[in-house]
Protein backbone atom coordinates (compact mmCIF):
# COMPACT_ATOMS: atom_id res chain seq x y z
CA UNK A 1 0.00 0.00 0.00
CA UNK A 2 1.36 3.47 -0.63
CA UNK A 3 0.58 5.33 2.37
CA UNK A 4 1.69 8.54 0.80
CA UNK A 5 -1.93 9.77 -0.52
CA UNK A 6 -2.76 10.71 -4.20
CA UNK A 7 0.12 9.81 -6.54
CA UNK A 8 0.76 12.48 -9.05
CA UNK A 9 1.27 10.94 -11.97
CA UNK A 10 -2.07 8.40 -10.95
CA UNK A 11 -3.77 11.48 -10.88
CA UNK A 12 -2.83 13.40 -14.10
CA UNK A 13 -2.69 9.72 -15.81
CA UNK A 14 -6.49 9.37 -15.00
CA UNK A 15 -7.12 13.03 -15.62
CA UNK A 16 -6.06 12.88 -19.26
CA UNK A 17 -8.01 9.58 -20.14
CA UNK A 18 -11.22 10.83 -18.63
CA UNK A 19 -10.72 14.19 -20.51
CA UNK A 20 -9.18 11.71 -23.54
CA UNK A 21 -12.71 9.88 -23.20
CA UNK A 22 -14.91 13.37 -23.45
CA UNK A 23 -16.16 13.57 -19.84
CA UNK A 24 -15.85 16.71 -17.93
CA UNK A 25 -14.34 16.66 -14.18
CA UNK A 26 -16.39 18.59 -11.83
CA UNK A 27 -13.82 18.43 -8.85
CA UNK A 28 -11.39 16.30 -6.96
CA UNK A 29 -12.57 15.61 -3.27
CA UNK A 30 -9.56 14.04 -1.23
CA UNK A 31 -9.32 14.12 2.40
CA UNK A 32 -5.51 14.69 2.42
CA UNK A 33 -4.80 14.56 6.33
CA UNK A 34 -5.54 11.28 8.21
CA UNK A 35 -7.58 10.02 5.29
CA UNK A 36 -11.31 8.16 6.18
CA UNK A 37 -10.78 5.46 5.35
CA UNK A 38 -7.62 4.64 3.94
CA UNK A 39 -6.06 6.25 7.05
CA UNK A 40 -3.04 7.48 4.60
CA UNK A 41 -1.93 11.50 4.78
CA UNK A 42 -0.74 13.18 1.68
CA UNK A 43 2.65 13.63 2.05
CA UNK A 44 3.99 17.07 2.16
CA UNK A 45 6.10 16.65 -0.84
CA UNK A 46 3.26 15.81 -3.33
CA UNK A 47 0.94 19.01 -2.13
CA UNK A 48 2.42 21.19 -4.05
CA UNK A 49 2.73 18.93 -7.00
CA UNK A 50 -1.05 18.02 -6.50
CA UNK A 51 -2.14 21.48 -6.46
CA UNK A 52 -0.02 22.10 -9.70
CA UNK A 53 -2.02 19.33 -10.77
CA UNK A 54 -5.15 20.77 -10.45
CA UNK A 55 -4.53 24.31 -11.93
CA UNK A 56 -3.39 23.37 -15.06
CA UNK A 57 -6.40 21.43 -15.38
CA UNK A 58 -8.79 23.71 -14.41
CA UNK A 59 -9.74 21.44 -11.64
CA UNK A 60 -11.11 22.24 -8.20
CA UNK A 61 -9.82 20.87 -5.08
CA UNK A 62 -12.50 19.80 -2.54
CA UNK A 63 -9.78 19.87 0.81
CA UNK A 64 -12.07 18.07 3.67
CA UNK A 65 -9.92 18.48 6.32
CA UNK A 66 -12.22 17.20 9.62
CA UNK A 67 -9.09 15.29 11.49
CA UNK A 68 -5.94 17.23 10.31
CA UNK A 69 -6.38 18.42 14.36
CA UNK A 70 -5.61 14.68 15.12
CA UNK A 71 -2.51 13.98 14.42
CA UNK A 72 -0.31 12.02 16.79
CA UNK A 73 3.16 13.52 16.01
CA UNK A 74 4.37 16.84 15.57
CA UNK A 75 2.63 20.33 14.12
CA UNK A 76 -1.08 19.88 12.21
CA UNK A 77 -0.25 19.67 8.70
CA UNK A 78 -0.49 22.62 6.43
CA UNK A 79 -4.00 23.07 4.60
CA UNK A 80 -3.40 22.83 0.71
CA UNK A 81 -5.88 26.09 0.62
CA UNK A 82 -3.12 28.00 2.60
CA UNK A 83 -1.41 27.78 -0.91
CA UNK A 84 -4.13 27.98 -3.13
CA UNK A 85 -7.10 30.20 -2.02
CA UNK A 86 -8.73 30.10 -5.72
CA UNK A 87 -8.01 26.58 -6.60
CA UNK A 88 -9.42 25.16 -3.30
CA UNK A 89 -12.79 24.73 -1.32
CA UNK A 90 -11.66 24.23 2.03
CA UNK A 91 -14.22 22.16 4.57
CA UNK A 92 -13.94 22.36 8.37
CA UNK A 93 -15.65 20.89 11.12
CA UNK A 94 -15.80 20.41 14.87
CA UNK A 95 -17.96 17.11 14.67
CA UNK A 96 -14.33 15.83 15.32
CA UNK A 97 -12.84 18.58 17.94
CA UNK A 98 -16.05 19.43 19.93
CA UNK A 99 -19.13 17.36 19.09
CA UNK A 100 -20.26 15.39 16.43
CA UNK A 101 -24.11 15.74 17.61
CA UNK A 102 -24.46 20.08 16.98
CA UNK A 103 -23.53 19.50 13.45
CA UNK A 104 -21.56 22.66 13.02
CA UNK A 105 -18.52 22.82 10.41
CA UNK A 106 -17.98 25.23 7.86
CA UNK A 107 -16.59 25.91 4.32
CA UNK A 108 -13.63 28.14 2.82
CA UNK A 109 -14.57 28.58 -1.13
CA UNK A 110 -13.13 31.18 -3.36
CA UNK A 111 -16.14 33.99 -3.53
CA UNK A 112 -18.27 32.76 -6.38
CA UNK A 113 -18.62 29.03 -5.25
CA UNK A 114 -19.41 30.56 -1.62
CA UNK A 115 -22.35 32.43 -3.39
CA UNK A 116 -23.50 29.05 -4.71
CA UNK A 117 -23.06 27.40 -1.27
CA UNK A 118 -25.03 29.86 0.60
CA UNK A 119 -27.91 29.28 -1.98
CA UNK A 120 -28.02 25.59 -2.01
CA UNK A 121 -28.26 25.56 1.94
CA UNK A 122 -30.47 27.76 1.86
CA UNK A 123 -32.94 25.94 -0.74
CA UNK A 124 -31.63 22.87 1.12
CA UNK A 125 -32.94 23.88 5.02
CA UNK A 126 -32.79 27.41 4.91
CA UNK A 127 -30.75 28.10 8.13
CA UNK A 128 -28.38 26.72 10.17
CA UNK A 129 -29.44 25.96 13.78
CA UNK A 130 -28.20 29.37 15.31
CA UNK A 131 -28.19 27.17 19.06
CA UNK A 132 -25.77 25.02 17.60
CA UNK A 133 -23.78 27.30 16.30
CA UNK A 134 -23.72 30.13 19.67
CA UNK A 135 -23.00 26.78 21.60
CA UNK A 136 -19.90 26.18 19.59
CA UNK A 137 -18.86 30.09 19.92
CA UNK A 138 -19.07 29.83 23.77
CA UNK A 139 -17.11 27.14 23.75
CA UNK A 140 -14.29 28.40 21.72
CA UNK A 141 -14.30 31.92 23.44
CA UNK A 142 -14.30 30.02 26.98
CA UNK A 143 -13.11 26.81 26.83
CA UNK A 144 -9.57 25.40 26.68
CA UNK A 145 -10.18 23.59 23.71
CA UNK A 146 -6.54 23.34 22.14
CA UNK A 147 -6.10 21.68 25.32
CA UNK A 148 -9.13 19.45 25.25
CA UNK A 149 -7.78 18.52 21.72
CA UNK A 150 -4.06 17.73 23.42
CA UNK A 151 -6.18 15.25 25.54
CA UNK A 152 -8.06 13.95 22.51
CA UNK A 153 -4.71 13.33 20.58
CA UNK A 154 -3.01 11.60 23.49
CA UNK A 155 -6.36 9.27 23.71
CA UNK A 156 -6.77 8.57 19.90
CA UNK A 157 -2.73 7.50 20.14
CA UNK A 158 -2.74 4.85 23.19
CA UNK A 159 -5.95 3.38 21.20
CA UNK A 160 -3.89 3.59 17.88
CA UNK A 161 -0.86 1.82 19.50
CA UNK A 162 -3.57 -0.57 21.36
CA UNK A 163 -5.22 -1.37 17.79
CA UNK A 164 -1.75 -1.55 15.88
CA UNK A 165 -0.18 -3.79 18.90
CA UNK A 166 -2.90 -6.53 18.32
CA UNK A 167 -2.83 -6.71 14.91
CA UNK A 168 0.63 -7.26 14.72
CA UNK A 169 0.21 -9.81 17.33
CA UNK A 170 -3.25 -11.70 16.58
CA UNK A 171 -3.82 -11.25 12.56
CA UNK A 172 -2.68 -13.93 10.41
CA UNK A 173 -0.44 -13.64 7.69
CA UNK A 174 -1.03 -12.33 4.33
CA UNK A 175 -3.33 -9.28 6.22
CA UNK A 176 -1.77 -5.59 5.60
CA UNK A 177 -2.80 -2.80 7.22
CA UNK A 178 -1.80 1.08 7.10
CA UNK A 179 0.03 2.88 10.67
CA UNK A 180 -2.11 6.37 10.85
CA UNK A 181 -0.20 8.91 12.36
CA UNK A 182 -3.71 10.75 13.28
CA UNK A 183 -7.62 10.30 12.89
CA UNK A 184 -9.76 7.76 13.33
CA UNK A 185 -8.86 4.52 11.12
CA UNK A 186 -6.79 1.72 10.36
CA UNK A 187 -7.05 0.25 6.39
CA UNK A 188 -6.50 -3.47 6.54
CA UNK A 189 -6.36 -5.60 2.90
CA UNK A 190 -7.69 -9.36 3.44
CA UNK A 191 -5.30 -11.62 2.46
CA UNK A 192 -6.04 -13.14 -1.41
CA UNK A 193 -9.65 -14.25 -2.15
CA UNK A 194 -10.88 -13.33 1.17
CA UNK A 195 -14.77 -10.41 1.21
CA UNK A 196 -15.08 -8.37 4.02
CA UNK A 197 -18.32 -8.22 2.99
CA UNK A 198 -19.39 -11.99 2.86
CA UNK A 199 -17.23 -12.08 6.20
CA UNK A 200 -19.34 -9.35 8.24
CA UNK A 201 -21.62 -11.79 8.88
CA UNK A 202 -19.78 -14.07 10.76
CA UNK A 203 -18.12 -11.03 12.49
CA UNK A 204 -21.13 -9.67 13.90
CA UNK A 205 -21.81 -13.24 15.23
CA UNK A 206 -18.49 -13.35 17.05
CA UNK A 207 -19.65 -9.74 18.16
CA UNK A 208 -16.90 -7.70 16.56
CA UNK A 209 -17.68 -4.67 14.11
CA UNK A 210 -15.98 -2.88 11.02
CA UNK A 211 -17.07 -1.12 7.99
CA UNK A 212 -16.69 -3.23 4.52
CA UNK A 213 -14.10 -1.04 1.90
CA UNK A 214 -16.64 -1.74 -0.73
CA UNK A 215 -18.73 1.17 1.37
CA UNK A 216 -16.40 3.31 0.16
CA UNK A 217 -16.10 2.76 -3.44
CA UNK A 218 -18.51 3.64 -5.94
CA UNK A 219 -18.11 0.89 -8.23
CA UNK A 220 -18.75 -1.93 -5.96
CA UNK A 221 -15.10 -2.75 -5.69
CA UNK A 222 -12.95 -2.95 -2.50
CA UNK A 223 -14.33 -6.12 -0.77
CA UNK A 224 -10.65 -6.93 -0.07
CA UNK A 225 -10.08 -3.65 2.46
CA UNK A 226 -12.24 -2.95 5.95
CA UNK A 227 -11.93 -0.21 7.94
CA UNK A 228 -11.31 -0.03 11.33
CA UNK A 229 -12.36 2.42 14.24
CA UNK A 230 -9.97 2.59 17.13
CA UNK A 231 -12.35 6.11 17.80
CA UNK A 232 -14.22 5.23 20.71
CA UNK A 233 -13.77 1.75 22.64
CA UNK A 234 -10.89 1.65 25.44
CA UNK A 235 -7.17 -0.23 24.18
CA UNK A 236 -8.64 -3.17 25.89
CA UNK A 237 -11.66 -3.93 23.83
CA UNK A 238 -9.65 -2.83 21.30
CA UNK A 239 -7.35 -5.85 21.87
CA UNK A 240 -10.53 -8.09 22.49
CA UNK A 241 -12.13 -6.91 19.39
CA UNK A 242 -8.75 -7.53 17.30
CA UNK A 243 -8.14 -11.05 18.50
CA UNK A 244 -11.74 -11.67 17.43
CA UNK A 245 -11.41 -10.57 14.15
CA UNK A 246 -8.38 -12.06 13.42
CA UNK A 247 -10.31 -15.28 14.83
CA UNK A 248 -12.89 -14.53 11.58
CA UNK A 249 -10.15 -14.18 9.60
CA UNK A 250 -8.62 -17.17 10.19
CA UNK A 251 -11.69 -19.41 10.10
CA UNK A 252 -12.66 -17.78 6.76
CA UNK A 253 -9.42 -18.50 5.22
CA UNK A 254 -9.69 -22.51 6.40
CA UNK A 255 -13.47 -22.10 4.70
CA UNK A 256 -12.05 -21.13 1.80
CA UNK A 257 -9.12 -23.49 1.45
CA UNK A 258 -11.21 -26.38 2.23
CA UNK A 259 -14.42 -25.87 -0.18
CA UNK A 260 -12.69 -22.87 -2.44
CA UNK A 261 -14.30 -19.84 -3.52
CA UNK A 262 -17.94 -18.47 -2.51
CA UNK A 263 -20.45 -18.81 -5.29
CA UNK A 264 -21.04 -15.67 -6.17
CA UNK A 265 -17.29 -14.68 -6.33
CA UNK A 266 -16.45 -13.56 -9.62
CA UNK A 267 -11.99 -13.91 -8.86
CA UNK A 268 -12.93 -18.07 -8.78
CA UNK B 1 -59.08 37.39 -3.36
CA UNK B 2 -60.85 33.57 -2.58
CA UNK B 3 -59.50 33.38 1.03
CA UNK B 4 -61.29 29.86 1.19
CA UNK B 5 -57.48 27.99 -0.14
CA UNK B 6 -57.01 25.95 -3.82
CA UNK B 7 -60.62 26.14 -6.05
CA UNK B 8 -60.93 22.79 -6.64
CA UNK B 9 -61.83 23.55 -10.33
CA UNK B 10 -58.98 25.54 -11.12
CA UNK B 11 -56.43 22.36 -9.85
CA UNK B 12 -58.38 20.31 -12.09
CA UNK B 13 -58.01 22.65 -14.70
CA UNK B 14 -54.48 23.19 -14.43
CA UNK B 15 -53.78 19.30 -13.97
CA UNK B 16 -55.88 18.73 -17.52
CA UNK B 17 -53.67 21.84 -18.96
CA UNK B 18 -50.28 20.55 -17.94
CA UNK B 19 -50.79 16.33 -18.82
CA UNK B 20 -52.64 18.07 -22.30
CA UNK B 21 -49.21 19.49 -22.91
CA UNK B 22 -46.95 16.03 -22.08
CA UNK B 23 -45.59 17.38 -18.75
CA UNK B 24 -45.33 15.65 -15.73
CA UNK B 25 -46.37 16.79 -12.25
CA UNK B 26 -44.39 15.40 -9.92
CA UNK B 27 -46.32 16.57 -6.66
CA UNK B 28 -48.64 18.89 -5.77
CA UNK B 29 -47.26 21.42 -2.47
CA UNK B 30 -49.57 22.84 -0.05
CA UNK B 31 -49.83 24.68 2.97
CA UNK B 32 -53.46 24.04 3.98
CA UNK B 33 -53.82 25.78 6.94
CA UNK B 34 -52.84 29.43 7.48
CA UNK B 35 -50.99 29.14 4.85
CA UNK B 36 -47.80 31.29 3.95
CA UNK B 37 -48.06 33.66 2.59
CA UNK B 38 -51.34 34.24 1.52
CA UNK B 39 -53.01 33.41 4.90
CA UNK B 40 -55.70 31.22 3.89
CA UNK B 41 -57.15 28.30 4.84
CA UNK B 42 -58.09 25.60 3.02
CA UNK B 43 -62.14 25.19 3.46
CA UNK B 44 -63.38 22.25 4.99
CA UNK B 45 -65.55 21.49 2.46
CA UNK B 46 -62.64 21.86 -0.11
CA UNK B 47 -60.43 19.61 1.41
CA UNK B 48 -61.93 16.12 0.56
CA UNK B 49 -62.29 17.27 -3.33
CA UNK B 50 -58.54 18.12 -3.16
CA UNK B 51 -57.60 14.83 -2.11
CA UNK B 52 -59.69 13.05 -4.29
CA UNK B 53 -58.96 15.27 -7.35
CA UNK B 54 -55.03 14.01 -6.48
CA UNK B 55 -56.35 10.22 -6.01
CA UNK B 56 -57.84 10.23 -9.79
CA UNK B 57 -54.78 12.22 -11.06
CA UNK B 58 -52.36 10.03 -9.67
CA UNK B 59 -50.96 13.12 -7.58
CA UNK B 60 -49.16 12.89 -4.94
CA UNK B 61 -49.73 15.37 -2.23
CA UNK B 62 -47.21 17.66 0.12
CA UNK B 63 -49.21 19.00 3.32
CA UNK B 64 -46.78 21.62 5.10
CA UNK B 65 -48.25 22.11 8.58
CA UNK B 66 -46.13 24.20 10.29
CA UNK B 67 -49.03 26.57 11.45
CA UNK B 68 -51.75 24.14 12.17
CA UNK B 69 -51.42 24.14 16.39
CA UNK B 70 -51.47 28.36 16.05
CA UNK B 71 -55.32 29.07 15.41
CA UNK B 72 -57.02 31.42 16.74
CA UNK B 73 -60.58 30.21 17.23
CA UNK B 74 -61.68 26.76 17.59
CA UNK B 75 -59.91 23.18 17.16
CA UNK B 76 -57.00 22.67 14.63
CA UNK B 77 -58.11 21.61 11.14
CA UNK B 78 -58.01 17.91 10.22
CA UNK B 79 -55.02 17.24 8.53
CA UNK B 80 -55.26 16.14 4.39
CA UNK B 81 -53.07 13.37 5.40
CA UNK B 82 -55.21 11.82 8.18
CA UNK B 83 -57.75 10.84 4.91
CA UNK B 84 -55.09 9.57 2.38
CA UNK B 85 -52.54 7.95 4.76
CA UNK B 86 -50.57 6.61 1.19
CA UNK B 87 -51.20 10.17 -0.54
CA UNK B 88 -50.09 12.63 1.56
CA UNK B 89 -46.60 13.75 3.34
CA UNK B 90 -47.11 15.55 6.28
CA UNK B 91 -44.44 17.85 6.82
CA UNK B 92 -44.34 19.21 10.57
CA UNK B 93 -41.96 21.53 12.64
CA UNK B 94 -41.24 22.74 15.84
CA UNK B 95 -39.68 25.53 14.57
CA UNK B 96 -42.97 27.23 15.28
CA UNK B 97 -44.28 25.74 18.83
CA UNK B 98 -40.80 25.46 20.41
CA UNK B 99 -37.73 26.76 18.49
CA UNK B 100 -37.00 27.90 15.04
CA UNK B 101 -33.32 27.83 16.36
CA UNK B 102 -33.41 23.90 17.12
CA UNK B 103 -34.25 22.97 13.19
CA UNK B 104 -36.47 20.02 14.26
CA UNK B 105 -39.07 18.60 12.33
CA UNK B 106 -40.82 15.69 11.16
CA UNK B 107 -42.32 13.84 8.13
CA UNK B 108 -44.74 11.35 7.81
CA UNK B 109 -44.79 9.55 4.43
CA UNK B 110 -45.95 6.66 2.43
CA UNK B 111 -43.41 3.63 3.32
CA UNK B 112 -41.96 3.77 0.13
CA UNK B 113 -41.24 7.51 -0.05
CA UNK B 114 -39.88 7.51 3.64
CA UNK B 115 -37.08 5.12 2.69
CA UNK B 116 -36.17 7.94 -0.16
CA UNK B 117 -36.36 10.50 2.10
CA UNK B 118 -33.72 8.83 4.63
CA UNK B 119 -32.00 7.84 1.95
CA UNK B 120 -31.99 11.53 0.29
CA UNK B 121 -31.23 12.94 4.20
CA UNK B 122 -28.13 10.64 4.66
CA UNK B 123 -26.44 11.53 1.33
CA UNK B 124 -27.27 15.78 2.49
CA UNK B 125 -26.62 15.36 5.92
CA UNK B 126 -25.42 11.84 7.33
CA UNK B 127 -27.54 12.66 10.24
CA UNK B 128 -29.26 15.40 12.09
CA UNK B 129 -28.48 17.14 15.49
CA UNK B 130 -28.68 14.00 18.17
CA UNK B 131 -28.65 17.15 21.02
CA UNK B 132 -31.14 19.19 19.17
CA UNK B 133 -33.67 16.20 18.74
CA UNK B 134 -32.88 15.54 22.51
CA UNK B 135 -33.69 18.60 23.39
CA UNK B 136 -37.55 18.66 21.97
CA UNK B 137 -37.76 15.17 23.18
CA UNK B 138 -37.28 16.59 26.93
CA UNK B 139 -39.18 19.32 26.34
CA UNK B 140 -42.09 17.83 25.38
CA UNK B 141 -41.78 15.15 27.99
CA UNK B 142 -40.99 17.69 31.13
CA UNK B 143 -42.90 20.83 29.76
CA UNK B 144 -46.47 22.26 29.91
CA UNK B 145 -46.16 22.33 25.58
CA UNK B 146 -49.73 22.76 25.39
CA UNK B 147 -50.58 25.29 27.81
CA UNK B 148 -47.50 27.31 26.14
CA UNK B 149 -49.19 27.27 22.56
CA UNK B 150 -51.92 28.38 24.14
CA UNK B 151 -50.19 31.31 24.91
CA UNK B 152 -48.56 31.85 21.85
CA UNK B 153 -52.00 31.63 20.23
CA UNK B 154 -53.39 34.60 22.53
CA UNK B 155 -49.87 36.02 21.53
CA UNK B 156 -50.69 36.08 18.01
CA UNK B 157 -54.28 37.03 18.12
CA UNK B 158 -53.63 40.29 19.70
CA UNK B 159 -50.98 40.78 17.24
CA UNK B 160 -53.33 39.92 14.85
CA UNK B 161 -55.91 42.18 15.77
CA UNK B 162 -53.26 45.18 16.06
CA UNK B 163 -52.43 44.51 11.99
CA UNK B 164 -56.06 44.24 11.00
CA UNK B 165 -57.13 46.97 12.91
CA UNK B 166 -54.55 49.14 11.81
CA UNK B 167 -54.51 48.72 8.28
CA UNK B 168 -58.70 49.36 8.64
CA UNK B 169 -57.87 52.66 9.95
CA UNK B 170 -54.33 53.68 8.03
CA UNK B 171 -54.60 52.59 4.69
CA UNK B 172 -55.32 54.00 1.52
CA UNK B 173 -58.55 52.94 -0.37
CA UNK B 174 -57.65 50.18 -3.32
CA UNK B 175 -55.30 47.99 -0.54
CA UNK B 176 -57.10 44.63 0.07
CA UNK B 177 -56.33 41.99 2.54
CA UNK B 178 -56.53 38.83 4.21
CA UNK B 179 -58.25 38.21 7.84
CA UNK B 180 -55.89 35.40 8.72
CA UNK B 181 -57.66 32.85 11.24
CA UNK B 182 -54.29 31.87 12.35
CA UNK B 183 -50.33 32.11 11.64
CA UNK B 184 -48.12 34.68 11.03
CA UNK B 185 -48.91 36.80 8.39
CA UNK B 186 -51.49 38.76 6.68
CA UNK B 187 -51.09 39.22 2.67
CA UNK B 188 -51.93 42.27 1.05
CA UNK B 189 -52.66 43.62 -2.42
CA UNK B 190 -51.52 47.22 -3.39
CA UNK B 191 -54.08 49.53 -5.78
CA UNK B 192 -53.66 49.30 -9.38
CA UNK B 193 -50.21 49.47 -11.06
CA UNK B 194 -48.17 49.88 -7.36
CA UNK B 195 -45.17 47.07 -7.49
CA UNK B 196 -44.17 45.79 -4.21
CA UNK B 197 -40.81 45.60 -4.87
CA UNK B 198 -39.91 48.82 -6.23
CA UNK B 199 -41.94 50.33 -3.40
CA UNK B 200 -39.24 48.18 -0.76
CA UNK B 201 -36.15 50.78 -0.46
CA UNK B 202 -38.41 53.54 0.12
CA UNK B 203 -40.50 51.57 3.02
CA UNK B 204 -36.88 50.12 4.25
CA UNK B 205 -36.21 54.38 4.40
CA UNK B 206 -39.29 54.80 6.31
CA UNK B 207 -38.39 52.28 8.70
CA UNK B 208 -40.99 49.47 7.74
CA UNK B 209 -40.16 46.09 6.19
CA UNK B 210 -42.17 43.23 4.21
CA UNK B 211 -41.89 40.59 1.73
CA UNK B 212 -42.29 41.51 -1.77
CA UNK B 213 -45.02 38.88 -3.74
CA UNK B 214 -42.62 38.52 -6.05
CA UNK B 215 -40.58 36.23 -3.80
CA UNK B 216 -43.64 33.60 -3.92
CA UNK B 217 -43.71 33.19 -7.26
CA UNK B 218 -41.82 31.32 -9.46
CA UNK B 219 -42.49 33.56 -12.32
CA UNK B 220 -41.48 36.32 -11.23
CA UNK B 221 -44.86 38.09 -11.05
CA UNK B 222 -46.75 38.92 -7.80
CA UNK B 223 -45.49 42.54 -7.37
CA UNK B 224 -48.96 43.78 -6.51
CA UNK B 225 -48.42 41.73 -3.25
CA UNK B 226 -46.89 41.76 0.24
CA UNK B 227 -46.83 39.69 2.88
CA UNK B 228 -46.67 41.42 6.62
CA UNK B 229 -46.11 39.44 9.48
CA UNK B 230 -47.22 40.02 12.83
CA UNK B 231 -45.25 37.54 14.56
CA UNK B 232 -42.45 39.15 16.40
CA UNK B 233 -43.41 42.99 17.12
CA UNK B 234 -45.49 44.30 19.88
CA UNK B 235 -48.61 45.61 19.34
CA UNK B 236 -47.66 49.03 19.37
CA UNK B 237 -44.76 48.62 17.05
CA UNK B 238 -47.22 47.03 14.67
CA UNK B 239 -49.20 49.64 14.62
CA UNK B 240 -46.64 52.10 13.97
CA UNK B 241 -45.66 50.07 11.28
CA UNK B 242 -48.15 49.92 9.66
CA UNK B 243 -49.09 53.48 9.76
CA UNK B 244 -45.77 54.12 8.21
CA UNK B 245 -46.25 51.89 5.42
CA UNK B 246 -49.93 53.19 4.62
CA UNK B 247 -47.51 56.36 4.46
CA UNK B 248 -45.15 54.75 1.87
CA UNK B 249 -47.93 53.51 -0.35
CA UNK B 250 -50.29 57.40 -0.41
CA UNK B 251 -46.72 58.47 -1.16
CA UNK B 252 -46.22 56.17 -4.02
CA UNK B 253 -49.73 56.23 -5.34
CA UNK B 254 -49.12 60.02 -5.93
CA UNK B 255 -45.92 59.83 -7.39
CA UNK B 256 -47.57 57.20 -9.83
CA UNK B 257 -50.35 59.49 -10.37
CA UNK B 258 -48.02 62.67 -11.29
CA UNK B 259 -45.09 60.84 -13.11
CA UNK B 260 -47.05 57.73 -14.60
CA UNK B 261 -45.97 54.63 -14.57
CA UNK B 262 -42.40 52.92 -13.81
CA UNK B 263 -40.31 53.33 -17.29
CA UNK B 264 -39.67 49.00 -16.81
CA UNK B 265 -43.12 48.50 -15.66
CA UNK B 266 -44.98 46.84 -18.70
CA UNK B 267 -48.59 47.63 -17.57
CA UNK B 268 -48.23 51.01 -18.36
Amino acid sequence: MDDEGIIPEALEETITQVMAAGRRIKFLYSVPTFHNPAAVTLAAGRRARILDICRRSDLLLIEDNPYGLLGFDGEPQRALRADSAEGVVYLGTFSKTVAPGLRVGWALAPHAIRDKLVLAAESAMLCHSSLAQLMVREYLASQPWQEQIKLFCELYAERRDAMLGALETSMPPGCRWTRPGGGFYVWLRLPGGLDSKAMLPRAISARVAYVPGTGFYADGSGGEYLRLSYCYPEPAKIREGIRRLAGVVEAETELRATFGAWPADSES
